[in-house]
């Protein structure tokens, strides 16, 4: 059943590893995250990211453009760093515990996915001599989700004596800020007050407000000890600190159970109400039950048996690290989404972009539909802000989905490689589709889907124009970040097609279920817009180079300068760090994957022969400096048979976090790379699609693997597909039979089936 | 002769035309400028923009990027708006005079063009019946550069009694803002603050220092009065009141020079020192001597008998106000250049752009060509910035000259409208090639000239790369601000292969006068380099289309999305502050003459009648939201026999600032219009052309005017093309003899010439 705990002993203790452990190790259920910071604190200097955050808790941040330009964002939202509750300071006989004074005997630290729960055990023998062992497990409570929960068990191994613990609770919080780093916030602002602070009935609570945004959150914090002891509370402005004091003998354990529940006034209606009914329930339960439970819930979901690799512990690790990230990332409620880097930091300042649609969504699609249906009903939640949001870039008609956002706006500062990013509203379409594709749920198309895709279409009409005949996208970004404001950018150009012939075809299908009138009203969609639909796809432009036999990414791409990517040093990594945009620009060159991606989410576009040119082009002039890279090129070589090429960018990719190969995990995790791990194991080595012809599969297995199986949901039914050298099995688990199709041939899958290979 | 008074009688005193009054009346000299503001001031809620200006000096405005990417420019040097010397309050027998009170008997404004003041003249009676004559005479001395004079005449018509002036000086002032303007700037900042203030042997002085760029600036004050009169000071912070008070007789006129010098510490080692020496020898020579010697500075230059239009008197007074404000906003000396809006505001925070080469250069280079040696000398001062520059853009070589800059630095905040414009270091190349062409004069090659377009053609090739075997130049943008970071613009590529030929051409120029080593070692010029740039130039891309016979702006302006001009309402101009810039790119859409510029400028690269089509072509699409436009389409009109259109396009150009037509001549004027319309006048009308073939001309006649003529300098002769309805007369005024082609006929011109047509 593979790896299900990473352990890591005698972990570093410098500054800059400790502070990527911090994102590895954090906690989070989708609705709130801590990182994984030392309860006790830090020597002066090590610049710990402290942090505790909810999903879609905000405040809005002024950015000023250097130049005001006509409908260039000047306010953008940002996930707010809230309450601290971590800090636990331990002394013995008035010794502090500190992992950076005494001795360390013993170390490490855990993440227990199947139990959801991460761990950090020390021996530690203190200046005088005493030995202590002390034991933090962490737990964000998928059952409660405003719960997180710290217990701590220590035990004196050759000394008796007080020990005091001063348990801290903390309102007054700000972001982190770096004003050398790009990609984190440069000002020291404080968005929240605290507006109440009172410890009663046995716990503390904090209200803080934000500055501009007018939320409220509350946080409540209960430190429950296993023994009889003596207890007092400091406050101070924003801050109540629990004295707790208690003579411990020799080998005995006491266990203190600190209980921090957080309330937001985006689902509460009194956060703080809220904040102690969710801590009564807690208490209720017990802190056993609550740990059952999450074990049980991380179970139901299936997540650990959604991917099984033998024949490298390694890999089979981290890919189950990477899928674990994404049920701590994902928000159970529409009132959040999954950040670029879920719960785990500020990195990106807790936006979503189109990672969600186009990284990670096939997994939730595929193994947990319910959430990828609330991702679909966030992105209808902010419909009217991306209408908004296409009246700003002046269009007349449509949606355009902000490039990154919070609540619904464009927070996206810089046009070029933000707001110019047209398809991301072609990705929220497609994410409709693929989910439709996968689950057959018309329901949800007339709920909200198609609204979706008939305002994001519509958009398109807007964005485009014809020329010589054929349906033109001018003055647009892709998704490769170092070529900005182009014309035909080959995957926009075939995602808004998609769009457009889906916008026909969830017409056609909801007039053909009779429940098509009600959105077509709604929005004042005519007929004849939808010709337009039909004949703009139909005349979709679409690059493509005679010479090379390629697509080129747009219709400039190929006459750009070259730039040899051997002669890029590792200092100049990544470029956009030490070049001018548009320096990067004007060079052939590309930070991720882009036609490829093309050649992957819409294959059937273009001809393999083609496919195999444009990969191998692509291979020679992309960086892969973004993280939504590598997975994708890895799919693609599965498709074209370069196992090995597949099986080296997959690696790439399902290290990237644990082995922070991109160097700022710091900031949090990749949440649309651990994604793309996923896709490229079921859709790269398993070769699995789903399209309107129904279900396939292609499996092969990397040479340096024994076998492999993973397990999704189609249509109501849970199939499992296991390959080894010698053969494909495909089961049906649960649900009504299914076809598929594998190696082209067509079977009814009833109950399993074993092809040999 | 013309007209030499520009007279606005019962002058309008709403708030609106007030302001743009105050540009309209400025006074400058091209070191001070000081906008005609109202002595004894407004009413309150009166938005007057009260500004006095020293040409470059400057402070550091931050300006945050709403996102940090590598090389984006945050800090901008901007034109400070310094010490206020024009307050003077008059009152009679207590009753203070003011434009808003009482009744104005007359009134009336006056530009005297050839004695260089501007005058106020009013008659008011007091609300008690009071009635006086009132003066003010304005002046900024070409003889002595610090100094500007205020001179005030006042008689009492119908009574005798108390007069009181309070004469101001203020040293505590800050520039104007706007949040609701884009082209001013947003926020009320304090970049000035006085250091030291005081008044001694009858004059007060005023010392202040910048916040960031470390410079002080000194004024000096002393109101000299007519009579005998009591006066005393008052002194608050940053600002020092001399109270003036007399008897004076019915009829009897009393007279104040107010004598205000302003130095700076980036002209004078010890502004103070230098300041009070300057008033001295102003106080020596008296305030008739000085009204004199500035009536003499401005007949030495020509500049009135440049050119004289006779049938069309509105216009000939245009021309003349336009080419007066040329030498009221060029620097005399090295520390400055011409501002976008000279002197008289703030518009575009005094900054330089290309509008100096292309645009008002060609003035200069026929009229006074020292002044047009010193704007290259300028350009050489700061091409170690330029230098810099290109660095910041990613560039190994070569020299990229700021898009907007006050010393040096890069200034423009958006790089797609800004530093993207790469033709900018082009158009300096250019203009160093025109004054060779126009004088002849080598030495200043060998100085300065040939080291400026060497390290300008190094950079294109650093820019540029081969493709197919031709020469692109990619994401770059355009004169064109309404379609920026394209490919191959076909401006930018010919002032980039004229850049590149004359590289070439100057160093065979220099070699063969025995003095181009110099150069050649300072920068390590290679002579593979020089092959380089013979190899680009010759094959440089230039984008053409078969089917319309026109060179397009660039390779993809014509498969943009068309937008009628006609559709576009009154609300909607100009496009810029209505519209996303993206919006605008995507579309075929122009600010301003680009394609018709190159056209204009490199006419030989193109055969006429493609020249005509494109013409004709980019006449349909082109806004002209510039002020840079009519002039250069007026121009090319001409030069295609379009006299209607010609004539059409100089009326928009010639009457922009007298008569508002951009709604924003309050922030200044339009300095390179002022230009164009001498351009569009002697190379549109008088089809004046310098090449390396010589001069030529090629004379029309508008239909409205019964005839006009033209004077300019060549070679060191002074020439005069004076044209009518028979005939075309050139002259030599002075100097040799000259070679002539005139209707492409060769003369030699040692006398005079008559041509008959």
């Amino acid at each position: 059943m593979g790896i299900s705990v990473y352990a890591k002993k005698d972990f570093s203790l410098s500054p800059s590893d400790l502070v990527v452990d911090e994102t590895v190790f954090h906690n989070a259920n989708g609705y709130l995250g801590v990182r994984s910071n030392f309860e006790e604190g830090y020597p002066d200097g090590y610049n710990s990211i402290r942090g505790t955050y909810v999903n879609g808790f905000y405040d809005f941040s002024y950015m000023g453009q250097a130049e005001k330009l006509y409908g260039l964002t000047e306010a953008k939202q940002i996930m707010l760093n809230i309450c601290d509750t971590q800090s636990i300071k331990i002394s013995f006989e008035g010794e502090k515990f500190s992992m950076f004074s005494g001795e360390i005997i013993s170390r490490e630290r855990l993440l227990r996915m199947k139990d959801g729960v991460t761990e950090r055990n020390v021996v530690w023998r203190s200046p005088k001599g005493r030995e202590v062992s002390i034991q933090f497990v962490r737990m964000a409570s998928f059952e409660i989700l405003p719960l997180f929960l710290i217990q701590v068990r220590i035990r004196p191994l050759n000394f008796s004596g007080r020990i005091r613990i001063e348990s801290g609770h903390r309102g007054d919080v700000r972001n982190f800020f770096d004003p050398s780093d790009p990609r984190v916030a440069a000002e020291n602002i404080q968005y929240l007050t605290v507006t109440e602070a009172e410890y009663r009935d046995g716990a503390s609570s904090i209200l803080a407000k934000t500055s501009k945004s007018g939320l409220t959150i509350c946080s409540h914090v209960k430190n429950a000890i296993s023994v009889q002891a003596e207890r007092s509370t400091v406050q101070e402005e924003g801050e109540i600190t629990e004295m707790i004091t208690m003579d411990v003998k020799q080998g005995e354990t006491i266990t203190l159970d600190k209980f921090t529940v957080i309330c937001d006034s985006i689902r509460y209606a009194d956060p703080k109400i809220a904040a102690r009914d969710a801590l009564q329930r807690a208490l209720n339960l017990g802190i056993e039950a609550l740990f059952e439970k999450q074990r049980d819930y991380l179970e139901s979901l299936g997540v650990y048996d959604a991917v099984e690799i033998n024949g490298d512990d390694e890999l089979d690790l981290s890919v189950h690290y990477n899928l674990y990230q994404l049920i701590q990332s994902v928000s159970k409620d529409l009132h959040g989404n999954i950040a670029a880097k879920g719960l785990s930091g500020e990195g990106y300042e807790g936006h979503y972009f189109w990672d969600t649609e186009m990284y990670l969504q096939p997994f939730f699609t595929l193994t947990i539909p319910a959430l990828s249906k609330n991702l679909i009903r966030y992105r209808y939640s902010i419909l009217d802000h991306a209408r908004e949001n296409a009246r700003i870039l002046g269009h007349k008609k449509g949606a355009a989905y902000p490039w990154r956002t919070i609540m619904g706006q464009e927070c996206s500062g810089h046009y070029p490689s933000g707001s110019a990013q047209y398809h991301i509203s072609g990705d929220v379409a497609y994410a409709v589709t693929a989910y439709y594709l996968a689950t057959g749920d018309l329901d949800l198309i007339e709920e909200c889907g198609a609204e979706i895709v008939f305002e994001t279409a519509r958009l398109w009409l807007d964005v485009g124009n014809y020329y010589k005949g054929k349906f033109h996208i001018n003055e647009v970004t892709g998704p490769d970040e170092y070529t900005c404001l182009v014309n035909n950018n080959y995957y926009t150009n075939l995602i808004a097609r998609h769009n457009l012939r889906w916008a026909v075809k969830f017409h056609e299908l909801l007039q053909a279920a009779g429940c098509g009138q009600a959105v077509l009203q709604k929005i004042g969609l005519r007929p004849s817009e939808l010709v337009e639909f039909a004949r703009a796809s139909d005349n979709m432009y679409l690059p493509y180079d005679e010479e090379l036999g390629i697509n080129p990414q747009d219709d400039s791409f190929l006459q750009k300068k070259p730039w040899d990517l051997s002669t890029i040093t590792e200092a100049e990594k990544p470029l956009l760090m030490h070049y001018h945009p548009m320096y990067l620009y004007r060079h052939m060159i590309c930070k991720q994957a882009d036609t490829v991606l093309a050649h992957f989410i819409l294959e059937d576009e273009q001809d393999e022969p083609t496919i195999r040119k444009s990969f191998e082009f692509y291979e020679t002039v992309t960086t892969h400096d973004s993280s939504l890279s590598t997975c994708i090129f890895s799919v693609v070589a599965s498709k074209l048979g370069f196992s090995e090429k597949a099986y080296r960018y997959f690696g790439d990719s399902a290290k990237l976090d644990l082995f922070n190969t991109h160097k700022n995990t710091k900031d949090g995790i990749h949440t649309a790379n651990m994604g793309g791990t996923y896709m490229a194991i079921v859709y790269g080595f398993g070769g699995l699609r789903i399209k309107e012809t129904g279900l396939s599969l292609q499996p092969s297995l990397p040479s340096a693997w024994t076998s492999y199986r993973f397990r999704f949901s189609y249509r109501g039914s849970l199939l499992e597909v296991s390959v080894d050298r010698s053969m494909v099995m495909a089961k049906l688990l649960a649900g009504p039979a299914q076809r598929v199709t594998i190696f082209k041939m067509v079977y009814e899958l009833s109950d399993h089936l074993t092809i040999s290979i």
